[in-house]
């Protein structure tokens, strides 16, 4: 294996670990913010390493459209294109394929899809999308997978996995630079018979990690706890356990408790750009009038530069006037919250009162309902 | 007087001097970032200090329609409520209400507009455009002015300079903060003799400072630098002399020359922002296929954390992709790029070799063409 996994506390099912990487090395629990195009929305690399991130994402999907794998191989690759000294993750394309409704024609060769772009047509298949991935020269590449809408009957659920299971055979054998690991992808679906064979399935290859997906697609926060309950603890005990698209404070916590290390999603940061902001007591909406004139920052507790600088009614007036530094406040404020509550979740598995902290987490927001 | 201007250096025409306000000194010759609603767009005011701005803009008519000047006062005024610590000048509203085509009727008592927001009527005079700059609190206030089109016939302009003038007397006579210094505005279009007459008038008056209005609203460059040849050096010479609306690198060089200290545009943060990059040969468009694969930086010889960091590849594939971070990356280095061109023309002032500098400026430009 490429990566190794060092167990540094377990508190319930919840784990605390530092993985370390050929080019670098990270602790988890982690949020990793996602950079689908070669940029954080609306940050600098310099921010974003700043707040504690240790990995962001890239899309092979994103990147393969625009500017095309090879610029940003004949650039340096991935980091060097993008100035981001810290550790890279490649998502495989797959899920924005079919989350894009961009699919066309798909079968056990690959994918036929429509540029979301310009309506052009592409193929993409696990080689193809594992050279993209190492074309861009990320850290950890994923396998290439099929992940079906939330609502799929469950013969589309099993047609998935078949596939998906085939697909990630087909990955592991695929060239990779020498400082790329890879990891494999569980779906499944909500049905936990399914996931459990899946996973059995995805996790007798040699991935150096594994991933949960086709979770944070449509169903509620109830349904995806009661998978992750019976099925995050069960997967390898020696390597990483990602969580894919997971990035709500809840959810972070609950999904920390039952066991997931690592987590990434768009939502923190677009959720900043459509004005919603995170806070302690739950998500404040800044354009709401009753901040008009509020001098308080975004969260009194909060660390970040925008809170230590910048008044809710600075930040309301320049989301009303659609200035481009609101974007940036605000997201440096979300992807700052997320990743101190993660790194104070880890904390709290270290000194073993993880429990305590989830049920305080909960209970404060409950109570500002 | 409430400020001070000491004059360092002349070389020819051209002057460098500090300038010493209340709450603070800057150095001229001096470009000042725009800051239009209490931000300079996609800039952080950290980054703006850290490429050396002084002095930056903000804008009464802007300002009064959103957030209120209300808000910004009991936000703690308009340096906190953005969070500069370093100086401020405010435009006093009146060519705004004139080139945002909001006019709706003027007479000598004020004038009558239309929100470019909301199309809602509002009224400003010089005695509430002054109320609304002290309520901000800017360092240096500008007096409420008419300034009419390019085109405008000699006795519309006339009949501007004339009310300019009463405002002017008014503007003088109304309260500001202790910390506050005022300069006056000279109109007159491009007419040699009615600039004078005008110059004459306001110079009469108390004001800390004056700037050249009207200029640089649709005459050619030519043409322009007749009106100053003529009119800059006419200016009082124990005050700092303010072109207002120009920063094009090549008007800022002529501009120095002929005696002007201190200038503000929007030019380079709006180019920027549309793909056009400045560098040392003339200006580069970025979504140029040229750029697609291209490894090197904007400006190879400029030292800003964009062109130390980005390749204009990466710069083009940002922009294509309507990424935010494009306008930071690229307004920060055009910013940097006047700031250090007028700080360039500063030493070159002080060391009595501004027409060297001004000939190889020039020739440069002229022989990429």
């Amino acid at each position: 294996m490429r990566l190794k996994y060092t167990l540094e506390a377990e508190d319930g099912k919840a784990r605390a670990a530092t993985v370390s990487l050929p080019r670098g090395e990270f602790q988890t629990p982690i949020f990793m913010p996602v950079g689908t195009l070669a940029t954080v929305k609306a940050m600098t690399t310099e921010e974003v390493a700043s707040i504690g991130a240790q990995v962001i994402l890239g899309n092979a999907y994103h990147l393969y459209l625009r500017p095309g794998e090879k610029i940003v191989e004949d650039c340096g690759g991935l980091h060097k294109f993008m100035n981001w000294k810290r550790l890279i993750l490649t998502d495989s394309g797959g899920f924005q394929i079919f989350s894009l409704r961009a699919l066309n024609r798909i079968n056990d060769q690959g994918v036929t899809f429509r540029s979301h772009v310009d309506g052009s047509e592409h193929f993409m298949d696990p080689r193809s999308s594992m050279a993209i991935q190492a074309a861009l020269g990320s850290d950890i590449a994923m396998a290439f997978d099929h992940c079906p809408p939330s609502d799929a009957p469950p013969a589309d659920v099993e047609d998935a996995m078949r596939r998906t299971t085939l697909w990630a055979q087909q990955c592991v054998g695929e060239p990779r630079p020498e400082h790329q690991c890879r990891f494999g992808i569980v779906q499944g679906g909500l049905d936990l018979e399914l996931r459990r064979r899946h996973l059995e399935e995805i996790c007798s290859l040699p991935f150096d990690g594994f991933a949960l997906g086709g979770l944070s697609v449509g169903e509620t926060p109830e349904e995806m706890a009661v998978v992750l309950d019976a099925i995050a603890h069960q997967m390898p005990a020696d390597r990483p356990r990602y969580l894919m698209g997971v990035g709500r404070p809840e959810d972070l916590v609950t999904a920390i408790g039952l066991g997931i290390d690592m987590f990434d999603c768009v939502m923190p940061t677009r959720n900043a750009r459509n004005g919603q902001l995170f806070t302690q007591d739950g998500r404040i909406v800044i354009t709401n009038a009753k901040h008009r004139e509020d001098t308080n920052p975004p969260d009194a507790e909060c660390t970040c530069s925008t809170c230590a600088n910048y008044s809710r009614a600075y930040l309301r007036h320049l989301y009303v006037s659609k200035e481009i530094l609101y974007s940036r406040l605000a997201t440096l404020h979300n992807l700052h919250f997320v990743i101190d509550l993660v790194g104070r979740a880890r904390q709290a598995i270290l000194e073993g009162r993880y429990d305590a902290f989830s049920r305080s987490f909960f209970e404060r927001r409950t109570a500002q309902k």
